[in-house]
């Protein structure tokens, strides 16, 4: 149940089938995932989502694509995105990550966060020492 | 200004010096960060806080040090923690970071971030084939 | 599956009958979504969160009601609250909003957690022209 | 720096002034916290968070004052609000929380910060038996 | 639908036994709940995580455990971690936690929720009489 | 102090004498806020954001300008995001956002982040009658 309507056939816009047509080939695999068909009911935004996503995630850049997944499943878990978390989590698996990477990832996020709210509470002000500019 | 008292001489309760020397130890680094300073107000939450972070972040595991630490700040920025943001990323380049893998984690994290939002404003339905048990 | 029991028949309670006679009045409508028939578990709780929503959302202020609905979606994103996103998109509909305007929110929404995620990285100081008192 | 401007004498429009001597009266204190006095902006709204802060947490309720004062505490970590923090930790202390008592808190919150984060990363479903209807 | 695999006999690893029996020695139950048998898939997380919360929730400190299962339950829903508001609900009720102890700690968890947000929006400074050190 | 560090002269680069000049021309001021200059420590990232938020915020669309700003504070509140809250608040007053709309927006914000917490709280199931495509 989404809040909006899948398109009964997304690929009839051919705004949409050419965004399809760029998955299939970046991925190499014909498998679309829902987030992209529930998009399609605004074509210009699964354009816009799928350029961005696509040139973070599929294009080389300083990291490589397993560590880019990992740490795109950190930021899904600590922003309660259940939909992301299942999908970023298979990408990783998908990369290479192993079930020893994929618990000590699951360790790394929550230790972090035991501290993060640790900090919050505490409100310790800044070491100046981490000053990039000074530090 | 914290939500506790820094205490005088944290060093001089015996528990705290143990954590103390074990952090020193552990980084190889006389500098101890102004988080366990504040810590040491109540000493037994200070040894297990370290111990977590200490056998985390410390310990050889799955993940490489500096990738451990980019996944720390990934949620630390998540979880909106500033004091977080500021060590971890020290951390970071302290562990190999560089420049560009700074900009391309802030890349991901500012890109999952995009998504995120998307999916739950969308509420689409998780794909059976992300199912590890099925998929 | 909720954390509380859904009454029988929370309109037998006078309390809980009088909240609903006002939310039937207040909408036009007899449909009573389940937020209201669980929270008449605890009857001042259900009293006065509704007599909350109602002032800010139901009677004449600033903003509009289609606009402050869209708000609401905003935060209910942000918060990741799925029942929220929920019912005040339909809630976002029924007083106007289009297909198209729904994109535009969840552009806006989605472009906002990026560039949020990014400054929570980044720790940019504000500029002194923001100051509301002195810019 | 705040986002709207601290009025030059607040309490010279009645509205506020009745807020700001309920204020005092409730709590038997000269002392107005900034928040309040930043609010004054508009007096409305003012009025309507007094009243609602007031009523559920100066009023007598099933939870003892102290109590419902860490749970703020708990909540405003969660949600990154330094201001909220800072004035609910001074108020808990108030109150009488112990700095045991505050440093058990800060482990019960951090600890929970981390099982959610695994929660939220695992996905597993939630068992039956935790049903309040049929469990 | 899991992000891992639940393991078709977890106890037959030693290392989940000696976690298992200590969760049923340490609750005087039979009952095993889902979030430890998932764990299962990586037995030294299970007992890193097991340990923790044994130690904060199960062993005596300055807090009394139904008042700490509250504190729980209100970060486990600012974090919108739905498992943990089920479990941990669940498990404030087995400690005595009544209905309208149940409602309170909704009415302040909300109420707080509502200030958390305001005081983010309007970026008051905080008052020096908050200082823990100086105020 | 951020984590990164301010360019000297950022425009000496061409890339970001670019992006500036774009910034410049599309809001008609000279004004260049520090996100931008601290962004410009990676030219292609800076370029990338600048390209998005213009795409969403300047280019004309379904929803109006002021609208779009104080939808982009509400998220901006509800992630914690200092910065943005100032900047977006600066902004949507710039496109004519008035002091009660102000007013109006943060009781919005906050009504939102309190149903949210209750729901959360709640864990209420879904109305089918929300169902977009079957309600």
């Amino acid at each position: 149940m989404s809040t909006v309507s899948l398109p009964d056939d997304p690929e009839a816009d051919p705004r949409v089938k050419q965004v399809f047509d760029d998955i299939r080939a970046t991925r190499g695999s014909e498998f679309i995932n829902l987030l992209w068909k529930y998009l399609a009911f605004d074509p210009p935004l699964l354009k816009q989502v799928w350029d961005d996503v696509k040139s973070v995630m599929a294009e080389p850049s300083a990291l490589d694509s397993k560590t880019k997944e990992m740490i795109y499943v950190a930021v899904s878990i600590a922003n309660s995105c259940s939909y992301c978390v299942h999908s970023h989590t298979a990408a990783a698996r998908a990369k290479g990550m192993s079930d020893a990477e994929h618990a000590d990832l699951l360790r790394v996020v929550s230790t972090a966060s035991k501290t993060n709210a640790l900090l919050n509470g505490l409100q310790v002000p800044v070491d100046p020492q981490f000053n990039r500019e000074t530090g």
